[in-house]
């Protein structure tokens, strides 16, 4: 699958176009366990989710934590290194094998400025991540634990079966042990 | 004070375009406890906030729990409402005597067909907005209430002296003792 025909699904795409895109956002594989970026790189990349998972997640004293899950149809952006050339302050990690549409820094000033729609496209696409952020956002601080699982289990289902349970207890903001508890409670009222 | 004026301190503004953008984003005066959102509206405007303080928060069990602030120089979107044309879940309100400039959801189409180069600037800043969303929700499921009210000290002090504490304390996640206690031992601790 070339990026060139996915787009074409959804808008017309001449063949110069194509070419382009194709050569600007190659598709690449990755296996489960690769790191697509390291706390103190600069972020070079942009990434689209096709197939697979990937987390965020920062160290702190030695500890892992969980902060965001990418899965399909997801773009995977660390939009403060990738904007301001910085080092980041967290790890990109394949969770599964992944494959990914790769967009890099300086390919996508050159996309814009071939072809301005996919800038306009692109910003539709970051408001509408950034909504999502927003929501997120708010409901993990107006939530408590066992209400952040239960909304897991409703919105992201998929992940449960997908990610190790200490990484979904670091993502909810629990010790694994409390996440145990949270399940049990779960299990036995419903 | 002007759209147009503050805009042409960063870049040329035509007559005839400063003209179109005072019509399409104006400045706008707002009371202290002015609700610019309620829970269930439509998200119709977008704002940029001149003067003031702004805080977004929503109503649960008859609690409200701040899970933004918005002062000088930043967007205020309730995203997800105002993209969707859907009721937003959330309200928005002044905290303060405000100055905001305010853009309508179709003033906006208008002036992108109209002047393109302002997508491209909405986008970019968008991008940055986004990161900073990404870091603050990091932060916040990496930190414990301790280390959100020191982040907050260093990153946002301006914040202490124009928000009630009450308000402060559910933006950090804690009851106002907790905020009380935490405070204490941030003092003794210098």
């Amino acid at each position: 699958m070339k990026i060139s025909e996915m787009i074409s699904q959804e808008m017309e795409v001449s063949p110069e176009e194509a070419t382009f895109l194709d050569a600007c956002i190659p598709i690449k594989n990755f296996k489960k366990g690769d790191i697509l970026l390291r706390e103190g790189q600069v972020a070079n990349n942009c990434y689209f989710t096709i197939q697979g998972c990937v987390r965020q997640y920062y160290l702190s004293d030695g500890d892992e934590h969980t902060t965001a899950f990418f899965i399909e149809e997801q773009s995977i952006a660390s939009m403060t290194s990738y904007l301001n050339r910085t080092p980041a302050s967290h790890f990109l990690e394949c969770v599964e094998d992944c494959t990914l549409a790769v967009l890099n820094f300086d390919k996508e000033k050159e996309l814009y400025d071939r072809y301005p729609k996919y800038e306009s496209l692109c910003r539709m696409s970051m408001e509408e991540d950034f909504g999502k952020q927003q929501e997120r956002m708010a409901k993990f601080i107006t939530s408590s634990p066992e209400k952040r699982y239960l909304d897991l289990l409703e919105y992201q289902p998929g992940l449960m079966n997908r990610v190790p349970q200490y990484v979904l207890a670091s993502y909810l903001g629990v010790k694994p042990e409390s996440l145990s508890r949270i399940r049990k409670r779960v299990a036995q009222k419903g």
